[in-house]
């Protein structure tokens, strides 16, 4: 048995998420179905993050263990070739047989993406939130610092996520503009179900003014999910890169 | 009366093109039939180039004759609030009664993406060629320059094209590296049907190394269509801009 590290890139669109599923196209299916046929068998690989339907990556990372003895140049070509255009793997490396892609991750980077332009770029529609209309940058940078810490994200998680903690460590979150495009970015030590796109709700409503950048330390001590902001639509965020120590 | 001129972004994926089929949904049978809705009657949109089915445009211009009294920032919204969201109206001017999108345009530039990177971008292989092979920049760029000037360009159309005349002047025609794609960018007073993506495909022949650089004069002067290169596919095709004098 040896233990791949497998990096990919997805467009999202028109997947159920990441996680297999009774019905649909998932993107842990399609590459476990393309790894099955070198192995000639079943192989459960685990993504580092659960990304959901229509949210991107560009820097999934999957493990997975398999018998076959095909060098990584050649796996990385041979899985492309098995998988739609929509999903490609960037890199394929050996790993340590204890190296699990989400049990061994120590951080995560997820992206955000804001059109503010008065009109959408249909070129970019799938990839991120257009909202045509004046955002305060300085008010939505003010609060995404204050994410920043160690806090219970209780407030910025779906009901019904069933993590055993809701504390997490933000290592950074902040927000650049940039060609017409206001762009997050958040890392941390975990995420929670939604949780960024819940932040990025919520930061979105300090921005148009419908509440204030100082609100955000009594939303985290409170810890109630219905105070926060609405969830951001799925196609701006990308899961950019996991980290391993 | 009063004449508009209309300028459109669109992502050409899912369309017939540019021109109203019989079958399908084009750039042109969508927007007439939302200038129709405020002018409580049909409207002929004349397109300054009839993009092909793929094709995309970053700055298509499109002329009407129209009765309806909105002004042009109105008609941006609303036309735009009857389209789907592949295709934007970027602007809309109030033009001379003499003015036709396509007999009034003076010149007009298209550009074509190839990504030569082993593994293609899932998020732009709607937008562009993925060649993952070694091509001469030199050799395309050396070929491009012999592009440029006043030719009959019958060697770089679509046999069954019925253009009155095949000469065209081409005014720039180059190839520019940047991150992974190669980029390239053709100005000129007009183009046959197909012209922009037989000259592609023939440069990167060109680029393969499967025919030489100085081949190109002989190409033009004996114009014979089968002596050229296949002809690009469309996805990496935008017609960026449209001149009017």
């Amino acid at each position: 048995m040896r233990t791949l590290k497998i990096t990919l890139a997805y467009d999202g669109t028109r997947f159920v998420g990441w996680q297999r599923q009774a019905k649909g196209e998932s993107i842990q299916g399609l590459l476990e179905d393309a790894l099955a046929r070198f192995e000639g068998g079943p192989v459960t690989a685990h993504g580092a993050g659960r990304t959901d339907a229509g949210v991107h990556a560009l820097g999934q990372v999957a493990s997975a263990r398999v018998t076959f003895a095909q060098n990584p140049a050649t796996l990385v070509r041979a899985l492309n070739a098995n998988l739609p255009g929509e999903i490609r793997v960037v890199s394929v490396e050996d790993a340590d047989d204890s190296f699990h892609a989400r049990f061994s991750a120590s951080g995560k980077t997820y992206r955000y993406r804001i059109r503010d332009t008065p009109v959408a770029d249909p070129f970019e529609r799938a990839f991120e939130w257009h909202l045509p209309e004046a955002l305060s940058l300085d008010a939505m940078s003010q609060a995404a610092t204050l994410i920043v810490g160690t806090h219970d994200f209780s407030a910025f998680r779906s009901v019904g996520s069933d993590a055993s903690s809701t504390v997490r460590t933000v290592t950074r979150s902040e927000w650049r503009h940039s060609a017409g495009a206001l762009t997050y970015e958040i890392a941390g030590d975990g995420f929670l179900r939604h949780m960024v796109r819940a932040i990025v709700g919520t930061l979105v409503e300090v921005g148009r003014g419908w509440r204030q950048a100082d609100e955000i330390p009594a939303l985290l001590a409170r810890g109630t999910r219905a105070e926060a902001g609405a969830t951001a639509p799925p196609q701006g965020l990308f899961l950019v890169s996991v980290d391993y120590d």
